[in-house]
């Protein structure tokens, strides 16, 4: 894998919208060099290659063939994971591939034979558990300093579905199930995961609401975790963004709140931001006598998407662990899965019958 | 039943906590006389005529046979309201009475006897629908501003369960069928009810979780309406109080907040809560480069407990009509014991169902 020394050395295959949000993040990152580049479209390499400094090559075969490149960032299109991830662990390269991992049990089951057992460092992108408020919540979880939690509930919600063509894979449930589930909720599925691990059970609710396509717009899940915690999920593709997470303790409650128009500037993605922590200010043995104290928490600003693809690169050289590893990223798809079922066949899905259903 | 002229003249039934509350809200209406007041309890009632400048009797059938009094004002415990509407109706005496109107099949029933064709003004405090913000959410679902509703969200919760001792009726699944559902809860569904109806299916999942009781602590469950909007409800009997709605449209979402230390001071409760809206600010056909804006919207105060009794004094003189009566506050139940049912058998219920056993 090239000298132990010096950058890792990174290229980007896949260089649509998501491949450049993340290369911004990525690319003066002083423990990656990005390399190189790969996309069938010529055009937007050439751009890519230009806008980031890197060189471009014309097939995976040839990025896959050079000893100069240790590990790829993966951003194609979901269906195309799967032969990607396959090529890249033939090759000993590592991997770093976007959320969600895939959404098929085909392409899950194959990504996994890939993987186990190859040597690669595989990662999934689900940098939203790196975003500071989120790490402030797993902290005071962790200290107790707010208590016993009860209850957890996570939106993410934004507009696109109201603007989505007939023939748009989002629109397609076999490419997108649950709809805003798979694109939108499994990243705050990833952030339950982060505070409370897999949940058991999901029950679930959905509706179309589209003009042009069939697919689930609204969702909306009940997630129920091993240590008793209930956990609410909504993901909504007909409203203006919302990403906010509610934890409901025994000594505090918080509210997060994150500002969506900032979701794609990594680095200034915590700056807007609020974690507000209410609790009871003034007590009373007389329960109407009681005063709530509302406080701004400070959050000391990360950058979610370098940080990750940094641990990324620190792992290939085994100077790191991988947060989101294979598990943790097939699970998330599971419970989107379970929900997407329970949404489908009215009932609620335990989430063990979707996993072994994908060999996990 | 006397003058049609001057105050209507009402007498209180149930001095507690929260019968203090409703008559510190109406006893100075300008619609309105509190003339008279029961409890069993002497030395409550005592202090009860004092505060509130009444006369006092020592039973319900002295109250029910005086020519002066017009209608009751009814919060003795849920499990008394039955027998005490009952003799009311009987004396051709109005009732009020609060939340939750009654929560056994056998109490329901009977009260439904006794109310319809009876000739009496029946109203049921759900005085939450009335609060500046609830209101303004409505105004903005109908005047189509903020656009079509695809989801809404509803939690209350407060820290009491914490605090139950054995022996508590609300540790008492027959007497408080869900725990927070029925004491927290029902003021939410009858919120979504105002702006939405009776939802037609209830899923829920509930837990306990209190150190001396057994019933359900934490409760959530998802509500299908009828218009195609999805509900989430939220009731948490271990955390510090939270009274929010969040109503995701598609032209913009509005998230409500009530301070809930101001919840018994109902002049004071809609100082003390928060409307905001949140809109695309600056557009773009490019998705990231929209631009959110939140902002502030202004409320009137009202004040939810009067207006509710005075509305209900003016049906008594045939000058307004009650916005919850019967239908209402038995719909409201049923969901509550919809969402119980979901939580115990693990499947969702049909609201209809639950109706269709309680004879509405």
């Amino acid at each position: 894998m090239g000298d132990e020394g010096g950058k890792v050395r990174l290229a980007a295959v896949g260089l649509g919208r998501w491949g450049r949000v993340m290369a911004a993040a990525y690319h003066r990152s002083d423990v990656i060099e990005l390399r190189s580049c790969f996309s069938r479209n010529p055009e937007r390499r050439g751009r890519f290659a230009a806008d980031f400094g890197c060189d471009e090559v014309s097939s995976l075969e040839e990025l896959c063939a050079r000893d100069d490149i240790e590990g790829l960032v993966v951003t194609v299109p979901n269906d195309q994971h799967a032969p990607v991830i396959e090529a890249a662990a033939r090759a000993g390269k590592h991997v770093y591939v976007e959320k969600p991992v895939a959404v098929t049990t085909v392409d899950l089951r194959r990504i996994g034979d890939a993987v186990r057992g190859s040597g690669v460092v595989f990662a999934c992108g689900h940098s939203a558990r790196r975003l500071a408020g989120v790490r402030e919540m797993r902290r005071m979880l962790d200290s107790g300093e707010i208590g016993t939690p009860s209850m957890v509930e996570a939106v993410f919600s934004n507009e696109r579905g109201l603007e989505l063509k007939d023939g748009d894979w989002r629109g397609d449930p076999a490419q997108c199930p649950g709809g805003p589930l798979t694109q939108l909720g499994i990243h705050q599925i990833d952030n339950l995961n982060f505070l409370f691990g897999t949940p058991a059970r999901v029950s679930a609710v959905g509706r179309p609401g589209a003009v042009a396509v069939a697919n689930t717009m609204v969702a909306a899940a009940l997630l129920e975790f091993e240590g008793g915690v209930i956990g609410y999920l909504g993901a909504d593709w007909l409203t203006p963004g919302a990403f906010t997470m509610d934890l409901y303790c025994t000594a505090a409650r918080l509210r997060y709140e994150l500002d969506f128009s900032w979701w794609s500037n990594s680095a200034d993605t915590d700056a807007h931001t609020r974690l507000v922590k209410v609790e009871i200010g003034a007590n009373s043995s007389d329960p109407d006598d009681r005063v709530l104290r509302e406080s701004v928490l400070a959050l000391a600003p990360r950058d979610h998407l370098r940080e990750e693809v940094e641990e990324y690169a620190r792992a290939i050289r085994g100077q790191d662990e991988v947060e989101v590893g294979l598990d943790v990223s097939v699970s998330n798809v599971a419970v989107v899965l379970a929900a997407a079922r329970a949404i489908g066949e009215r009932r609620s899905v335990e989430v063990a019958e979707v996993l072994a259903e994908l060999g996990a």
